[in-house]
């Protein structure tokens, strides 16, 4: 079945259909060049994420930490995801909404092409259908011209009182007006000729072959929505292998993270190195002051030092041999130690104890 | 290696080292209630895009084509796929954003009361301190007055002038004062001990134990990040086989599209019925006006009416025969057609044509 023999007096329906297809068509370009913004907007938002939780130049230290490590490393992921949808974004871009673009323009220009030949075609016929009738009146005209000339030199044949040269000149004047009667005949017959002619391969040949290639485009319109709509969803799907990696890395960087190795690392980082302080020495006066570990019953200690203030003092070398920036540290440690309530109270026995020691 | 041994003089580091580890589980917490944020989003733009689309009630007839009954499709699929990213959010929001809270919240609760507790330990051991302190002060005082006693003991004792009586009141007030002296001796020996005892069990054991739980839960913390990040890339992967159907859905919504078969439908759709116009006849006056088809040389065209006139008539009657409905509609297109330049040509010419005719 063919709009070209089908729909041959259809003209302008199939005008406005393939009309509508083109419109169809660029929808269809908006709709995926739509879908691209969103894609390129959640791309987006995804690496600003990213951009937003990259540790900062003073967190640093931290991320010696595995778990810091992971996140840094997830973070890379999230972001390496992001680009996929901006690969889905380009690639609709390159491969649907451009190729829609360009089949838009083509299928446009090739249906004006083809309506320009249609109207070009119909008004050929019309001339000539026109011709016909001109042709068809000179006939009818000269027909009743005949007739008249038939009657007038009827009349003067019978008409005795009439010369004979009047008799004469009104069978010329009859002769020549049939003579023009039977030429006019054959013109008409000559114009119907060719009007049915031009009429048979109007809606034989001419209209059916413009209506095909109306329907030829149209169909290769609808074989391009095919196309476009299968590939747009496996631009989706190509990205999938990529973004199950990126997931993977996730998981990799999840598995890194080693509660064990952490708090290793934090003795590392804040060992001092230093024994617990020892038992206090007994300061026996009747000795001459002479410090002697307290010997009780069952204990094994024999810590011998000069005395409760030469302890103390020593640990205040302790703290001496720290260097300044972790005394540094430290005061800012006890600055957020002191918020505490129940810091300052033990904080306020610890001065009370220094200023008594 | 754990932090109750290695760290017994790090309290203040692991005080602001757990807080770091809470801040960074909150910071992932933010991260996650972020990212969930931004599917909502890209759900609810794709869910947005899917409704703007949708064929409108006007358009319904154009509905009846593959290509839109395709796209129709298309979004279903669309809207579905955007229900998966809502599905990831929700998943995130319940098994990653709600643990992580509770969490945060526990971890605060147990570090908080670690803290409370090691202070209070600080407390007593600088309280038993200061107490040895007072009870060595006394002892000191004791000594130095049983010294200046038996002094004034041996300086009476060797005075020969004094009375026996007052020998003896120093003897007396010499062995009081040694006796008090003892007595300060065994209470600044008995604090001695008592400090001791509880200094060597704050650091070997009060204090070591409270490290211990702080690393305990510092590991629960770290272990918990693994356990978040990994569950929330299966989050993500989980949808994946759905994402997956709905781009199943959408080659098979494309596969749908069929064009020989939509243009078929526009040809059932418009086709009117009627064979296009025969050839006009020959209108022969010299047999009184009666209508022959002209019978050329060769063509077996034997069509027979009664005159060109008669001929528009039944074409009249064939556009009679066509429902209002149809013929506004193709006013309507008409309409349409006469924007082109070439067809006012075109329309022009017909209707001189049925004018003169």
């Amino acid at each position: 079945m063919s709009w070209g023999t089908e729909l041959w007096d259809q003209y302008d329906n199939l005008s406005f259909h393939t009309q509508k297809g083109i419109d169809f068509l660029e929808r269809y370009g908006h709709f995926i060049r739509d879908r691209c913004l969103i894609e390129m907007e959640y791309a987006g938002k995804l690496r600003r994420l990213v951009k937003n939780y990259q540790p900062k130049k003073k967190e640093e230290e931290e991320y010696q930490y595995s778990t810091c490590k992971a996140f840094k490393a997830m973070l890379c992921e999230v972001n390496d995801l992001a680009g996929q949808h901006e690969v889905i974004a380009e690639n609709l871009q390159s491969d649907v909404i451009r190729e829609i673009n360009y089949l838009v323009k083509d299928i446009k220009e090739e249906r004006k092409k083809l309506l320009q030949d249609s109207a070009k075609y119909v008004a050929m016929i019309n001339n000539q259908v026109a011709s016909l009738e001109r042709s068809r009146k000179n006939y009818e005209k000269a027909f009743k011209e005949a007739e008249r000339a038939l009657d007038n030199f009827q009349r003067a044949d019978a008409d005795l009182n009439l010369s004979r040269a009047e008799v004469e000149k009104q069978r010329m004047n009859m002769a020549i007006k049939n003579q023009h009667c039977e030429e006019s005949k054959n013109e008409y017959a000559n114009q119907l000729q060719k009007t049915n002619e031009l009429q048979s391969q109007h809606y034989k040949a001419l209209m059916p072959e413009v209506f095909r290639q109306l329907q030829e485009l149209d169909e290769k319109r609808i074989r391009n929505v095919r196309h476009f709509m299968a590939h747009s969803a496996d631009v989706e799907r190509n990205v999938f292998p990529i973004i199950n990696k990126c997931l993977d890395g996730i998981i990799n960087a999840a598995n890194q993270v080693n509660e064990k190795q952490d708090t290793i690392l934090v003795i590392e980082r804040y060992k001092s190195g230093f024994e617990p302080p020892g038992d206090f020495p007994f300061d026996d006066l009747s000795r001459g002051g002479e410090s002697t570990p307290l010997v009780l019953p069952g204990s094994g200690n024999t810590y011998v030092s000069s005395g409760v203030g030469a302890h103390r003092s020593e640990s205040m070398t302790v703290k001496g041999t720290m260097s300044a920036g972790k005394l540094k540290k430290r005061v800012g440690l006890f600055a957020i130690f002191s918020s505490n309530k129940l810091m300052d109270v033990c904080s306020s026995v610890k001065n009370n104890l220094s200023s008594s020691g």
